[in-house]
């Protein structure tokens, strides 16, 4: 995916031409970047450390796929009013990042976006509470909406932190199945997603059926884009990833290729993942293991139904550029390669 | 104070007899069984260890002094729709024990109301994403009000979060000076008793000068709490705290009576102050040095002045028995012993 390019925050949006139609950026190129500037003001606060370390992972080089999909799916129902969208969406932006520098804390990790993590960079308690301050200002963003939205918002993130609760029971638990991963994936990655596109439709007054079906390309996409990510910690390169590969396996986190591993009795895998602090040795064999065999294919195949049910989805949308784009968004995240 | 006094639901309000007027908790006791049954049902999850760790603190003897402050507020002046404020009595009593959640990790406490801090007991992850779910929940209640409520809200959460960044700038820290510490106090502990008495008048329909003043009682009474909390933390009784004495000096905290030590140079004070784990008997030459000399009186009479500024705004409420209450409940908070 190609960076976000800033636009004069005054320009009026762009409908783009049929030959970016391929490029699902180009179509929300202002409104993202009105997120941006919601971003940078909702991070400031009269305590610098508190601005730091949010910028240090606001400002870090995020993708900013989940505010996309709900801005895409909002002008994709003809939603008007961009403001309110811009509102939500950088509200869901903000919730990802504090989930971001919390599980930092939690998996102790050295490295996030190509950088050190705010954890190791601000300690702890500088962390958890940078993280709560933009659970906050998220709220602050989201609170305005009416009960339906913040509803919506809530569950999401309660989802989220369900998700990562079942995540860690499972963690280095080899009675983990790929049905208890995609409940993981569903709860942990794909509820602000779905959320995303669910309220961008609502919000364009988009009729229950569309909205579910927003709600259902969102979730759908999300399980895929979950499963990829898992696949490039196996497979990605060092520099587009920003942190190193086989981070699944020394965490013990039950991956979609790890567990497509283990139900192969593949052995390096099945003792990387079960050993706490597994030697570098080690995760360096499992990750061989696991990239011989045909689990990679596997697991890429597995992601591609779940993308396929997204496209599914999106065919039921009314036609226009900005369907294009949602559905470009899939194919992205699909070949993705970090 | 005395425990909450569980009420029939369904109960309609008891307006109390003059004989009761002493006691602000009778005047309440219907709302505030409402606002546990809310509690209750808040902590409901698809994962059962984000329940028990919610309510291993939720269940665990809060005083609910925060929602009284609400509750007595809105009735102060007028309130008649009880459900409204008793959902935002809820929020913040939510949020606040999401703080605590939060702040047991921070200071890696081993004990909380008199029992095993959930730290300890369910570990920093569960903890520290129940903390977040807790947040989310409360957002949830508070999220359904107009955005007036939703900033207030935000707003203190903010503080809260900046409160304790800036006592950390201040951890161990000899620089801190009393105006400092005043700054932390409004931030970690004022900022939701201010909230909740400011949004309390704000729903009653109450106007702005009324509502500024609700504000001011809450910012006084509650910094007034934190200094009382603080003494208590040099003079107090383990089996009514439920935790040990001295905490802010092992943590390294400036409480208020450090701080005063620390300008009156007594020494035991400044080194275990300024060690990183200081001895038992460190900590116990300092509680003495700090209890013979004159400096629990000296915090006693700033709190004191504190708690007349919060009586002051008071006098200025129209007169009622919930007037009498928040009068009284400034009284206890001064008195109190835990």
């Amino acid at each position: 995916m190609k960076p976000i390019v800033a636009a004069a925050p005054e320009a009026r949006r762009r409908i783009p031409s049929l030959d970016s139609a391929s490029d699902p950026f180009s179509f929300v190129t202002d409104e993202l970047q009105l997120v941006e500037e919601n971003l940078l003001r909702a991070i400031r606060s009269r305590e610098q450390t508190l601005t730091d370390i949010a910028g240090h992972l606001i400002c870090g080089g995020g993708k900013r796929v989940r505010p996309m999909v709900t801005l895409l799916a909002f002008l994709a129902f003809g939603g008007k009013r961009t403001q309110d969208i811009v509102d939500i969406a950088t509200a869901i932006e903000l919730i990802h990042t504090a989930t971001l520098l919390h599980d930092d804390i939690i998996d102790r990790a050295d490295t996030r976006r190509g950088k050190e993590s705010a954890y190791r960079k601000f300690g702890l308690k500088n962390t958890l509470v940078a993280g709560d301050f933009l659970f906050i200002k998220a709220f602050e963003f989201a609170g305005k909406f009416d009960e339906t939205v913040v509803e919506w918002t809530a569950d999401a993130c309660a989802l989220l932190t369900e998700g990562e609760t079942l995540q860690g029971y499972f963690n280095r638990n080899r009675a983990v199945t790929v049905d208890d991963y995609v409940e993981i994936a569903k709860r942990k990655t794909a509820s602000l997603f779905e959320t995303g596109a669910k309220v961008g439709a609502y919000l364009a007054g988009a009729n229950s059926a569309s909205v579910e079906e927003t709600h259902r390309y969102g979730l759908n996409m999300g399980i895929a884009f979950q499963m990829v990510d898992d696949i490039l910690d196996v497979v990605g390169q060092i520099e587009l990833l920003g942190k190193p590969t086989g981070m699944d396996l020394r965490d013990g986190n039950p991956s979609l290729p790890i567990i497509l591993a283990l139900k192969a009795e593949q052995t390096a895998v099945c003792e990387a993942f079960q050993t706490a602090q597994p030697t570098e040795a080690l995760v360096t064999a499992a990750l061989n293991a696991i990239k011989s065999g045909p689990i990679i294919q596997e697991a890429k195949s597995i992601s591609r139904g779940y993308a396929e049910e997204a496209l599914k989805s999106i065919r039921k949308f009314p036609p226009s550029l900005y369907r294009n784009g949602l559905k470009t968004l899939v194919q992205l995240i699909i070949d993705r390669d970090f």
